[in-house]
């Protein structure tokens, strides 16, 4: 595994990044338990008059559109408006895109008021902003995988942002470089969340990486390796929750080193 | 156990319900991970422009009154109006409806735009319902159980659907046939949301099973199987949360074939 | 240990008072699991028009100001106005207030219109609200404890009620008497809302014990001594957080008058 990407993990536990995140309800106790076991300080304001100071003193903000109340939706125009004025990183969730047309609508307004340095999505809902045909049910995707790593590119090039697309293998490209990542266990689509949890870390990497790509890469290969640790010795979901976020506690750079598998294309 | 019971199990991991669910902030993520531990795939979409259209690609919905927002009100409206107009299965839990009157009506809004399948409540939520003496206590039931089997009866002939109501003995009744439920542990009682999980599965359940009736006996007979099956490990409430989830995962039809005390009356 | 702190635990497991929480979504429902936990009983109605009336057949108030929506702010008005004139013990967690204007602006609402028993914080809000020199960053406080008690006991004289400042060392004061607990474990600051929690445990406690710096000792000690109870097996924060649930329900009165280590000042 190259030094880069091995190398962001460090510097999250050196400079515990302020992460600022607005999220669903229904895992945002997750995103914030496993931003404190990465080494990251999450905060979650979401009152619409908070968000445009908040983000200032922020090292990176996590937008995550799962149950987006007009409240929070009022909260994430503030954000990430800020975010621009203030050059924070920011990184996209657009969950459930390709079934709620609204969230369509919502994303195009993020992009003309603010800035998004990475969209982590699951692979159907990246293959929807791209503009390809997509299967999702819900808030799944239930994408056969087809023309995958051409959806990525194109979108990331369309927005000029780093494209992180999540699924049986993990999509990584910034437009020209393009990494494809193997590890990973199915147990992590069993735990609501899995996919928040991962934005919530990508927020993390981005505030201590420069280079996006990397910083994206090294938050799904983190998860994905905290899921096979957590997988060996829990069975069923409950456990293997709890065991998740114990194994992103003990991540060690090494473990990045020796264990990830990636494709570089 | 009778088999149409039994079935209800294997038909939810067949089909995988997409269950639209509504809920109380405080155990809307028990929710989603119950939902998925039992086969399901469990959706929280609750902005009130969203819920309409988003009911009519769902199984089912589940309506939980916890924590009852003026967004979650609107949204729940225009989901129940949805699945009236488009034939899909509603539960509908009334929690804490005995202690604050705007629930009972909201509830009665509910019944007059859409439509019910399956209340699920506390025996204290359901006797008041049903317009019998109840002693509720915040949202739990202190009620001592006399005319509970003939409140469930009349509140389900008065609101021709499916009544529930948990408690040390659980009854479930069409207004016609009725089964008291003997399986459980008094763990339950320890951990929030018991009963909204209880009621997020009786959502599933009600998917993919045409018979309310015996879809309510199923969802209820899994808590408590699993409840049972974590009980013998887990002594203290945050451990046996957590084995409750993997329980129910690991639930199979013959569980309940074996297990399930039931008395039909 | 004295008497009158150990016999709070105990008091709490026989009146199981009602605790009308409302809290922040990213931990509300480890709020009420831990207050299960602990022999209380929870209940998170935070809809504006139903707080004045909930508050009323409530032991005590919990207000959390952690993720303070339009309408969390509307029904906590309405809940503390309900305290005050009814007489129901208050206590309030001023979260962030140190790093966001507004709460200040509503912290000050509160003490007009309502009232408060005891203000729970970390070390860094209850200096800032003192009008001391604090450090905060976000969330947390990195403030390195100087004027800590004089910050405490200033803050209890000018709003006359009992002040606990939580970190390294935990203050209590009700401007007269002070009392500073050494017991704790640095793994309950890798768990999101472990203020939160022992925040919630203070409104059970303020409710069965009139002393109300008795009954802040008496919560704050409770947390600490099953966070050490949960270290002893668990040594990463998710298996820590099931532990703590675990442990506050095993908690016994002669844990606390055995274990528990406090100077009087």
């Amino acid at each position: 595994m190259i030094k880069e990407v091995c190398n962001v993990l460090t510097k999250v536990r050196e400079k515990t990044p302020l992460v600022h995140a607005i999220t669903n309800y229904v895992t945002i106790n997750d995103c914030a338990n496993i931003l404190l076991a990465f080494g990251a300080s999450p905060a979650m304001a979401e009152a619409y008059d908070e968000t445009y100071d908040f983000a200032k003193i922020s090292s990176s903000i996590y937008i995550n559109l799962g149950t987006l109340t007009k409240e929070q939706e009022q909260a994430m125009i503030m954000a990430v408006l800020s975010a621009k004025n203030n050059n924070i990183p920011v990184v996209l969730d657009p969950v459930a895109c390709g079934a709620i047309k609204r969230k369509i609508d919502f994303i195009q307004r993020i992009f003309e008021v603010g800035k998004v340095d990475i969209i982590k999505g699951n692979l159907g809902e990246i293959k929807y902003l791209a503009g390809y045909e997509a299967k999702v049910r819900g808030v799944d995707s239930v994408d056969d995988g087809s023309n995958s790593v051409e959806a990525c590119v194109s979108l990331a090039r369309k927005r000029s942002c780093v494209v992180a697309a999540t699924g049986v293998q993990d999509i990584i490209t910034d437009g020209e470089r393009i990494a494809i990542i193997e590890n990973g266990t199915n147990l992590l689509t069993l735990v609501t969340g899995a996919g928040c949890m991962v934005g919530a870390l990508t927020a993390a990497t981005a505030a201590v990486e420069e280079d996006k790509f990397f910083a994206a890469i090294a938050s799904i290969l983190s998860m994905n390796l905290a899921g096979e640790h957590a997988s060996k010795t829990a069975k069923a979901p409950g456990s293997f929750k709890v065991k998740l976020i114990d194994e992103i506690f003990l991540l060690r750079e090494e473990n990045l080193e020796k264990e990830g598998r990636i494709q570089w294309i």
